[in-house]
């Protein structure tokens, strides 16, 4: 468990009753909280700018009628076995579904992992979510 | 099966040679692959801006420990059940694991939704890769 | 002048100490004000997003010797003299400049208006940074 | 001048017919002009990854009624004055103002450069305009 520490931070009236309003809105329970989310993302921001270990969700959406597509696709995934922690499928339509595969390693190789994806025939969107291994992180 | 259509492009010969290289390096097939990967994005920047049915991922970091996180994180994804299709939980850690939602509807309300887990007391981290049904994109 | 207030916030001493060599790396002389720093990005992004007055920059890097672009760049600017309050231009080389507009209306408007310049014959890159009039932002 | 060439492309006509409406909304004049666009801009994105020589536009927003804050904003701006090629001044209303740097050099050394101008005090909103020299760009 970390220590808690408490600071005292000095604002204009006019800028905090502004972001009062906003995180209210946003459902935080406390300002405390919200500053710690802005910190947290400034922090996992840097993670994926320094090269050190990270997370990332891939998420593609294809057509499971297009030839060969998900057969690629797998042994794609299991080429990079030591960064597919697990994926899940779903069923969008009669024709598409979405696929989201957990990664983990160096921003480097999961960002070019992405790009391998991307590049498959038949493949119609593919994204990234960068987080964390919420390690450095409390 | 959407019918092909076959059209020339007249592009200067310098900045073709680097778009070659570029999608050689990326994994692509075909040049025609690539180009219709850039529509495709562009189509789903789109699909975001103009309030129609998108999916979405939301993923979640934190720690299992936090006392009633899961909990609240839970009740807050059935109370949207109609937009969370599935979730996926994976151990990072002893301490931190991933959660990772589909969701499908409107992108402000994925918006407002992903807003609010990320206001959860303990979360460390949120981000919302934003995606498609596929219906539109071939 | 706006009044000043002081509130306290309390945060794990683990993540502080973080976020305080983040911020002394970046030349933050306080932490106050890294806070507030922190609050104004995400008021102004609230800005772009509802609709208010908004500022912002269109960049444009094009070949001078490009037959007729100017021309229609300096006509397309006037047209929107309302939107456009002042550009600035630089020679880069031999032939290729920068223009750097400064634009001020709605975001809608704003948007749409360096889609219709990224869209002229010859332009090489066009990007739009979004900020603020400093109107509600102390 | 660089030569044209001018090759095939083999696209479904549904996800044609979508990105023909898209970039007539946008203003474009021909198919080709469009997809140089797409081609363009990935390109300019490496340009920023690679550690090649790119030029920037820094937008700040601040009050001039500051005390000292434009003093250390020219003086950083001339420590860095390989950097920053010009500037341009404008008064949005009594108070607040827009200043627009270009800057020209390796991105990492504009992203700290613009990270140090954000620190300042005082100092609203500052953002970076990602662009490039023209030079390797048709």
């Amino acid at each position: 468990m970390s220590e808690l520490t408490r600071f005292g931070v000095s604002l204009e009236k006019s800028i905090l009753e502004k972001f009062d309003r906003l995180i209210r809105r946003q459902g935080y329970s406390s300002r405390s909280e919200a500053f710690k989310d802005l910190i947290r993302q400034k922090l996992v921001e840097r993670e994926w700018e320094e090269d050190r270990e990270v997370v990332g969700v891939v998420s593609m959406v294809f057509n499971h009628h297009q030839r060969g597509l998900q057969d690629r696709l797998t042994e794609l995934e299991h080429h990079h076995f030591t960064q597919v922690i697990a994926t899940q499928h779903i069923h969008l339509d009669d024709d598409n579904c979405l696929e989201a595969a957990i990664v983990r390693g160096k921003p480097a190789r999961i960002r070019s992992l992405a790009e391998r994806i991307q590049s498959l025939r038949g493949l119609k969107h593919c994204s990234l979510v960068t987080t964390t291994t919420g390690r450095g992180i409390v």
